[in-house]
């Protein structure tokens, strides 16, 4: 209760996964005052899920002493587009999320203003926020796991396109006709700069080119797209060839994409995050650099962009969220 | 003098290109009342540039029976990025254009408030303000030529990056490690999808497998990339071997950049213009769009976008460079 005594505005920030729900409190500065987490349990539908984020945010409101009365407005930051009515696009891991009411069931559900937003423009306007790119005029960031999530913030907004459902920063083509991509596309950033996509190439080199590698032991039943990220580096540290080859790889060709950003966009700052980064971003980041620097163009424009680690962590896309529920909350409510 | 006598305000435009200058004098609604040419002549140096532009501009006046001072202000559009102190970037083809003075330079040799952007960025600022874009929120626009111009309008203003120098649309990579670009990076969009790009394939089919084509006797010297575009729909519509391959994966390339450009920034329409589509926009477009449609991600955001043809042609870059100069000149001057 201290925090609150002090007057300052408290936010509630959603972060729903495919697999887990973590909820959090924040005041107006970015703190976290407390947090809970729950299974997010997709299989029993859209509904479901919701009620379980609800629950999460009142949980984690209850370890500080709080009701859900004590949040001006809640963020909640989910993993497809959310579109201006309040309803999700798709969902291609939560079945019962294409088109479905997100707001109206979150706002019955905690009775509190909600606010949507992608989870992976969330986790890039916590940073731009309260993070790595607090201060920054245009920021990209770009966050390195199972895919690529990320997004642009232009002068204090994030950019979500005019269909809400741009930003899709892992799919752009950097290799026409290359790597076949989640998505269904070939040679899309994605399908390099990831470890779904790195995955491919490990597979193929262990198993098609019969290289050794202790990757194959660190994941015998060969799904190398989960491999956990500590994993990766225990590998690298070890000068496994497979592992070394494939995070360069992955790292060169995440610089092809920071390039194009810079030569489109010209942000003062890129963050880079997720759990790649997070476990290998000292050895990673001056590969990514040097390969973004060749291809930058005009090749002047390079070094008015820093290009640095995401500092918020796990608490990124909460707190992203919770950022977006106090930005859209001043601009619709306060101010009319 | 009528329409000045009808009130509104008129402003200059003046589009310096490598090879000639264009000067014109519109009103508020985009309405060009009068042009002026001369040969650019960039071989005298920066300052002889600048004179003979400001000369061009009280020529194109003075067809309307104007001076200067009838001119609220006058924007410039130079091949180079213009920083926000006046000076240029650089420009390639024009000897002294390194950091150089540019706005100081043009107010002393026309006594009225300067505005400078780079010619790309006003083509499509044109076409936002007074073309096929008027009513678009987001637009991004692509020239297709010698090499790609372009640029990207966001909620009134043109994206230029916090460098000034972004905005560089055809030098995105989408095929690393791919064919060279004049920039002297790989695979870039522009190596494919402009006249420089097509022109390597040409020559390469033509001198290397020895391919029969039109185009041969058309540039008997060999140099494609200077292929007028009437050229290229006579030989187009001949059915030339050469000709149709070369323009379809040009078109096919494009469209992997379109695709991108919506993947990221969501516009709801992309204008795309230049020589090479004023001649041949019917024949290619429907390529373009296929290509595009086929690697837009989120695949529902394609529909959204609205792909269509330039429309201010030569006028473009001197027309958004006049628009330019109202914007900064309401904003800057009349806002204080």
């Amino acid at each position: 209760m201290a925090k609150k005594a002090s007057g300052g505005r408290l936010f509630g920030g959603i972060d729903v996964g495919g697999t887990k729900i973590l909820a959090m409190v924040a005041d107006e500065d970015g703190n976290v005052l407390s947090t809970a987490k729950k299974k997010t349990k997709g299989e029993q539908g859209f509904k479901a899920v919701c009620e379980r984020a609800a629950v999460t945010m009142l949980e984690a409101a209850e370890v500080e002493g709080l009701a859900l009365e004590d949040l001006t407005a809640i963020g909640i930051g989910v993993p497809t587009p959310v579109l201006p009515d309040g309803t999700t696009a798709f969902a291609p891991n939560l079945p019962g999320w294409k088109n479905a009411p997100l707001i109206k069931n979150m706002e019955t559900f905690t009775t509190r203003h909600c606010y949507g937003v992608n989870d992976g423009n969330a986790g890039v306007y916590g940073e731009y926020v309260f993070g790595a790119g607090k201060g920054s005029k245009t920021l990209v960031g770009l966050f390195v796991g199972t895919g690529i999530g990320g997004g642009m913030c232009f002068h204090g907004e994030l950019i979500v396109g005019e269909n809400s459902m741009a930003a899709e920063m892992g799919h752009i083509i950097v290799q026409e006709g290359g790597r076949k991509c989640g998505c269904g596309h070939k040679g899309c950033l994605e399908a390099y700069a990831s470890k779904t996509g790195m995955a491919r190439r490990i597979a193929w080199e262990i198993i098609q080119e019969g290289r050794a590698s202790l990757l194959s032991e660190m994941v015998p039943n060969g799904s190398y797209a989960t491999i956990k990220s500590s994993a990766l580096l225990e590998a690298y540290r070890s000068e496994d060839g497979v592992a070394v080859d494939a995070l360069r790889e992955l790292a060169h060709y995440l610089g092809v994409g920071v390039a194009a950003y810079i030569t489109l966009l010209g942000p003062d700052m890129i963050v880079i995050g997720g759990g790649v980064f997070e476990s290998l971003g000292k050895e990673l980041m001056p590969i990514v650099k040097e390969s973004a620097r060749q291809r930058t163009w005009p090749e002047a424009s390079y070094k008015d962009t820093k290009i640095t680690l995401a500092q918020l962590g796990d608490h990124a896309v909460g707190l992203g969220a919770a950022a977006h529920a106090m930005h859209r909350f001043d601009q619709e409510v306060m101010n009319g």
